[in-house]
């Protein structure tokens, strides 16, 4: 890309090009489906309408953000409800991969029933380089893999308009810049959710304490990166795992679930290293994980494993 | 008790009233139950013998440790070869308390065979006064928890006869150097062993991971409290979590288990608290888990919880 106001004005040409009447957006509130957002709906006013699923495995306060985000933006925001429709496909699954297929399989489903409300066959999405490259060029056939698509199924009339993705992550910031939209101020997060974030059984259950815990680890790191007392991390978060541990509670024994932390520093998430967390910074972790999920997780974890041998997600 | 000297004689005119025959000995490797099988063997001679059920679930090195310091005591020892039974018991069981009876049925079994082989109905075991206070009083009904024995079958006709009910553990070891008896040299250990250790279903497969990372864990703790960089903590070791998480090995993803490491410090193990390790220490201990382990733990966790709220064994 030679010039990102120059990349802008041929975007929006082929944008019009490629879609003859309405278009859905598929946002994500990421910086790469806002971008796609913003581009669309200048370059087909009204004709374009950027949609937020909720899957119900968002992060605490995910969807205020991306609502006052787009409102500030002057974006308009279609929010699609979707969490039922979301833990019926995840039932009884535990096996990461298949996780995936049911959760891309239901952004297809959905996306398809909106763009037919909408009356149109095109889907925006802000797919960039690295998602394609990535999964192996197969592009044209895979919805963005931040909303977590192994494939479009063969029988879906949904037709993909993906303005972006030529660019690399740095050029879709410096187009982000130039469209004067904010760089987000939170960590990037999967488009599977808090559903990789809930190792075993996904229920509604197990994503409250995986959003709970989540948003404990969020605050108590974010507050120790501000104060100085660690470098802020690359991404860090917590991941529910399906075991039965015992723990105390007065003069009780009580059987709960573990919640593991992970904190890792990185240059290009390629490879990672585990963080150093003060003892002081993990007691508080623990002390208020134990607390505030009283009774349903008695024991917290900090995953010392670098990348390699272990990702940084868990699944 | 007044004097160790003392409470040795009684207790060997007590033995010899309650063992009109022969009797065996539950003998575990920890000090209740040697310092039990020396008065038995002292009282009674020949028509006494300490056996050692192999589990299946014992540490690395266990059954070598406590053969040899039997021999060097002068002390007779059988070892009742019992892993299949065990393993068979525990199928398809994850139920923490669940395990515990089936362990200690197994035990149970074991010992009322070893008992009719014998020629006895008399069980010597190493019970003392905590082990019967803390499970109420109903001592008389059960096997020491060493042995992990909710209660005796109604139905068996094993006799229990327990020479240290009325001692605590500062008495026994009193006792224990009156005999002569050197105070062993490694940490406790449950009599559950590993299946307490291997989190979910307990299989051969898993016991040997969890028996691999326990002695990975336990090598390096001990290197590091040698070489004076950590306090010796009060009990260290590995929990095997049945998850199934994502790693990298060379340019491939592999889906393996993890390992939770736990080191406390305590002064009564009624509170306890999750050691600060330097992290050169848990890098080691990770990077060893995983390759030693490659393929099969992908992840290594390290347990910040303190007790309460969650107690020191996982189970």
């Amino acid at each position: 890309m030679r010039d990102p106001a120059a990349f802008v004005d041929e975007a929006l040409g082929r944008l019009r090009a490629e879609i003859p009447g309405r278009a859905i957006v598929a946002a994500s509130g990421g910086i790469d489906s806002t971008v796609a957002a913003h581009l669309t709906v200048r370059a087909i006013g009204d004709r374009a309408r950027p949609i937020f699923v909720d899957t119900g495995l968002l992060r605490a306060g995910e969807l205020e953000r991306v609502r006052r985000s787009f409102a500030t933006a002057g974006l308009p925001l279609e929010v699609a409800e979707a969490s039922e429709a979301f833990f019926r496909a995840l039932e009884g699954v535990t096996d990461p991969e298949e996780k995936r297929r049911r959760i891309g399989t239901a952004f297809v489903r959905r996306f398809e029933a909106e763009a037919e409300r909408f009356g149109t066959d095109r889907l925006v999405q802000g797919t960039i380089a690295p998602d394609w490259i990535e999964s192996g060029g197969a592009l044209r056939d895979t919805i963005k893999t931040h909303h977590n698509v192994g494939g479009v199924p063969k029988d879906s009339r949904l037709v993909l308009v993906e303005p972006l993705r030529d660019l690399y992550k740095d050029e879709v910031r410096a187009v982000a810049r130039t469209l004067g939209i904010p760089a987000p101020d939170r960590q990037p997060f999967p488009g599977t959710g808090l559903a990789v974030r809930v190792n075993g059984p996904v229920t509604p259950e197990r994503v409250r304490r995986a959003r709970i815990a989540n948003a404990i680890v969020e605050e108590e790191i974010e507050r120790a990166a501000t104060a100085g007392a660690i470098p802020h991390p690359w991404q860090y978060f917590a991941v529910l795992l399906p075991v039965r541990t015992v723990g105390v509670t007065g003069d009780n024994r009580v059987y709960g679930e573990a919640v593991s932390v992970r904190a890792v520093e990185s240059v290009d998430a390629m490879t990672a290293t585990a963080l150093e967390l003060p003892r002081a910074l993990t007691r508080a972790i623990a002390e208020r994980i134990t607390r505030e999920l009283s009774g349903e997780v008695v024991r917290v974890l900090y995953d010392v494993t670098d990348k390699p041998p272990a990702t940084i997600e868990w699944e």
